[in-house]
């Protein structure tokens, strides 16, 4: 179940990043479940990680091998190598290792990603076994291939694929997503890989990446929990012929607006896959003192499973939205200066249900798919956006049933 | 539905503590939805409010009056009278005024209290209409009644009573609460009243309240929603011939305790009666650093729905509870120096799988109805204990049909 359209788009060529799929049988199906992707010499490379305190191995052996200009990315999906101590380490390296020897690079150069079932040994052999062939499949336009190789409980493979131009000359960008949960069942869950062809420095690709993570991935949530794999990757191979991207510039601007755009398409591909999803609320938070309220409002309304089940159920039931706004841990916040809106429909002003509030009008936007819940303030300027989606029946379903 | 044992126990008297109930019609049923509850002269009385920053109008009205020696409680269900701007207030005032005039108080020795739909007109002349009929009803033994006048969507009424002895002479301890979820469905929800003989000044018996609260109703959870009416009264009517209870003395730590035994129980009754709740699990947080640190570890475990719909299914899904410990925001946290317990079954241990852990065995607890889930963080030594239940197919049914 997915919300929305969610077709796989045309993906350009992204010159110096190849990519390779093939079947290790990690998944205990026929399907591609490894993903090499090569990046051109010379390619910076950013990334950012989970906050998640328990660290799958291979995020730690990702997040120290960053230092070392990497050239290659390694992803299993079907096992997260997650809780599994330090035998899990030795498979991560191992598999570093296996595929530097391969491709006559240092194992530091490489990083390794999984996702997957939490604590279970990942069958490291049986990725060694076959990294030959996932080599020998590096291509430039295998990005369909390598979008389906990363899924997991997915119902459909997430891409976006964008072109600007500087000084006449253009730069592509690639994206591919995974993850349909914060966690998924006993998963291991978001990865995010995203490649340019544009020359830019590692310092400010790192910059441009955080900045775009902080308003796209992190501003989603299906079931507020976060995953001990989460990661997304930001690799710029250089080989356009656009001129070098530098901070402070305009061509900075065009460039990290793009990066911005890919990051959200990406991240709202997620949340219309969300675990048993029926809808997709866009909760905007307004008129707060600054950023940080905004984004804390709107995940306590995002999180709350009784909003969530309202939506589900397309019950235009305001009372749970602003029992959540209240209880978001905003000091002196005044009742009397709060506005809700359903769509363009005001439910809620003046400490109370608006005087032109009727229920047929909240009914008529409950019954939409995608519907944005708008709380106003009264409080300052500041203002953020946060993507959920419903609690149904299936989500239950999904998660209790994930291992029987 | 509900987990275990839940019959309501027979009560004691407390001399000085009357209560009467009646039906107004507030429920649109034939039961009972007005509870007056009357303490002697000379009585204290203590309470705690909940912290959401839409309080209801009566959670205001009761926290300023709550400085003027309260004589009475005036609770009805069916209404929450929350999210009912200007209006709400008169309403509550009005209600409180009313019933002074009919005992010769004053209006502002009257704490008010409602629960129920959020966002309604109170019908407040409903309640005025029926308030000699609840005067009149006035009772030493009415204890069951009171409990089911303060239901909502409650299976069943909850109560505790107790006695202590301080130098020969009884105390009685009484307690009602009500609420099956931290929001009900649309509902505003947890009271509880506990109301003894006892002598005891308003300053300790506040202290003795909040204390005992905060590791009580505190510690529960079923959806991780905080209400706009939560409210907890203890009322002492000082007319035991025990004698005074005073600070630091050995008598109150008796009477404290024996309070908070009482506020456990009834807080242990609601998460019996959650929403659509099959399992009860206690969560113990060991080896913390302290106290606020155990508490977090516990509630993140306990709001997780990946954890609650897991234990819904009775499914050992270990990785979700370590994924939520991992997530939990505690700093510099050793992964292998955790360990997690499902009743006396070690599961998590040395960074992964416990060597000596069997699905059998995990599954052996899992089948159980009610289940501890011990955590131990091997970083110091405080040890706190939330208490949560499942997440089931009704809870989504009960949230998402309310209205409809």
């Amino acid at each position: 179940m997915a919300v929305g359209q969610c077709d796989f788009p045309d993906m350009l060529n992204v010159a110096g990043i190849t990519l390779g799929t093939t079947c290790a049988g990690i998944k205990q199906t026929v399907k591609d479940d490894i993903l090499v992707i090569q990046m051109a010499e010379q390619s910076t490379c950013a990334a950012v990680f989970t906050q998640n305190a328990f660290c799958a191995a291979p995020v730690l052996v990702a997040k120290a091998n960053l230092a070392y200009a990497p050239r290659w990315l390694l992803i299993n999906s079907g096992n997260a190598n997650a809780g599994t101590g330090k035998q899990g380490m030795q498979d991560a390296l191992m598999a570093c290792a296996s595929l530097a020897e391969l491709v006559s690079g240092e194992a530091n150069q490489v990083l390794p990603f999984s996702t997957g079932v939490i604590g279970q040994p990942l069958l490291v052999a049986k990725i060694t076994a076959v990294l030959p062939k996932a080599i020998k499949n590096l291509l430039l336009d295998n990005w369909d291939k390598a979008a389906r190789a990363i899924m997991t409980t997915d119902t459909f493979p997430k891409g976006v694929s964008k072109i600007i131009t500087i000084e006449g000359q253009p730069i592509a960008i690639n994206g591919i997503s995974k993850g349909a949960g914060m966690i998924q069942p006993n998963m291991a869950t978001m990865l995010g890989f995203i490649a340019t062809d544009a020359k830019i420095n590692q310092p400010l690709l790192q910059h441009c990446l955080t900045v775009a993570v902080e308003q796209s991935f992190n501003r989603i949530t299906v079931d507020g929990d976060t995953s001990t794999n989460d990661a997304c990757v930001l690799m710029a191979s250089g080989c356009s012929a656009a001129p070098e991207i530098t901070a402070d510039s305009e061509h900075y601007v065009i460039f990290a607006d793009a990066i911005m755009t890919v990051c959200k398409q990406l991240a709202e591909a997620i949340v219309r896959d969300g675990e048993g999803a029926t809808k997709l609320m866009r909760i905007v938070v307004k008129e707060a003192l600054h950023d940080e309220e905004a984004v804390r409002v709107g995940k306590t309304i995002a999180h709350s499973p009784l909003v969530k089940t309202a939506f589900f159920a397309s019950d235009p039931n305001w009372g749970r939205i602003l029992a959540a706004v209240g209880r978001s841990g905003i000091e002196n916040m005044v009742l009397e200066n709060v506005q809700i809106f359903l769509d363009d429909v005001c439910i809620v002003r003046n400490g109370g249900r608006a005087d032109d509030y009727t229920e047929e009008a909240g009914q008529q936007v409950m019954n939409r798919d995608e519907i944005t819940v708008t709380v106003k303030l009264g409080r300052g300027e500041a203002c953020q956006e946060v993507l959920t989606c419903d609690l149904s029946y299936d989500y239950v379903k999904i998660n209790a049933e994930y291992r029987t």
